[in-house]
């Protein structure tokens, strides 16, 4: 019978695939409306789901990205790629799922990216910041591979709810909170966010121009 | 009399500067297409022709990357990005030679790149992955810069050639394949595989969207 | 009493946060005239201030990035963002002011980032590469963040101004001058080109396209 950390790291890397195959779903959905073709939508896929991640570990030097060096993400992308590109409609009209499991993907992976920076002794600040940026760094990179100015910085409250999950995990590290429930409750707290933020259509103000 | 291993490392050397070279021309004449100055075109010229092998080079560790650390590089890219901005209208009507020599470069990264990756001990995928990454990733970075989706996203059989000829630069490595056999046999294919699709116009299925 | 080589090194740490703050307000101007709202302009004040150096560490493997682990260089960008967002029209119309403080920034940006690259043993022409890297990345990406075409590509003598700068300071090395004395001779040239291309409408020359 495995022990109970196994169970933990086995449940935690399953939720990590989950973000990967949610996020990689958006990325394909994405590049399938800007008329991809098929090699197109999977590298969007793969982007979407693993550029956050890639750019924190190089950014903290643990190269090679474990998105690189694990044929996991490479397949678990591929297969949320082929799947929409086979049936978009229909994976498309679930749209309202897909954002909410985005949402999931969001929490977890911002959750998780401040983790990893904190094991590599970076300032709190730069841990803060990478969470962040490996929960919207992918979504980023998708926006600008089709040429858009990336959605995040735009409208929408989505990077301010990973900021806040991630500030909760570092701070929760600086008062010495138990790492599992800082994590707990920083992907809670990031994931109610978002959904608020989608439900309520919350925004954050531009600046006035005149 | 120099020895064998000496003569075919040379050989090398010179087919990887040649493929730098004619990246750099394609990367030169997309500058001028795009009207940049000429600072513009040679950034150009010489991120098509190193940005792919500076990524992968970035992701499996290898800093800084060779490219940036050997001036020929840099020269190599400047002189073809100086001969497209004095004579633009004598190397764009050789284009469909430059289609070719785009290919012989295409093969060339490919392979080198993904050879490089296996011997940075990266599992198989992602040194395909890698592989594909040098030969089509200076071109994707290029259409960036000048605010284009990466045209290898949307159309032309361009990264399945290298991501075919990748695959056996790795297939050989797992199969035990004498690596210069596996380097060879695998730019051939990427070689032919988009020479065809150039000739036949072939290109991948984009998602049915209704 | 503190000794020189601290106050030198005060004084430097001190022009390093300033340039950032300049570079950062260029980026919230650009972020509020692409009608982002407030996340987006502080990322773009970051981006524009850190980006550069952020790439260059990257490159010669010094990660963690200084801007990243060092959490002055953020505090200092998220304040020139909220002050653009709090006062756009006003810091807008001191856009000349701006202009002379951009250059101090790009002058003192080149420098120490060519000083750094030499200070990592990279060939001569890498480290004249990343000097220039080091002041114009920061610009570059957050025009590509707003869907740009970089202007350094396109026009204005920015990128040449940094080029000599870089070279100044590479050449100092080579020729065993005192290292400090390249770096001003270095940051004075760089400034005084760009303040004239400014002044003079300076542009470089595009190819002729017939």
């Amino acid at each position: 019978m495995p022990d109970e950390l196994t169970m933990v790291s086995t449940f935690l890397e399953f939720l990590d695939l989950s973000g990967t195959f949610v996020f990689a779903l958006s990325g394909a959905l994405a590049g399938a409306r800007y008329r991809l073709d098929i090699f197109g939508m999977l590298v969007l896929s793969f982007v979407a789901a693993v550029a956050g991640g890639i750019i924190r570990d190089v950014l903290i030097g643990a190269t090679p990205p474990a998105a690189i060096d694990d044929w996991r993400y490479l397949a678990v992308s591929v297969a949320a790629g082929l799947i929409t590109f086979r049936w978009y409609a229909r994976i498309n009209r679930l749209r309202s799922a897909v954002l909410t499991f985005d949402a999931i993907g969001l929490a977890l992976f911002t959750v998780t990216g401040a983790s990893k920076a904190l094991s590599f002794d970076l300032d709190p600040a730069g841990a803060v910041l990478l969470g962040m940026l490996t929960g919207i760094g992918g979504g980023m990179l998708c926006d600008l591979l089709v040429s858009e100015t990336p959605a995040v910085l735009r409208s929408e409250l989505y990077a301010v709810a990973a900021l806040a999950g991630a500030s909760i995990v570092v701070l929760g590290d600086r008062l010495d909170i138990t790492h599992s429930a800082a994590l707990l409750t920083g992907a809670a707290v990031c994931f109610t966010l978002r959904i608020l933020a989608i439900r309520r259509g919350w925004n954050l103000p531009a600046p006035r121009l005149e």
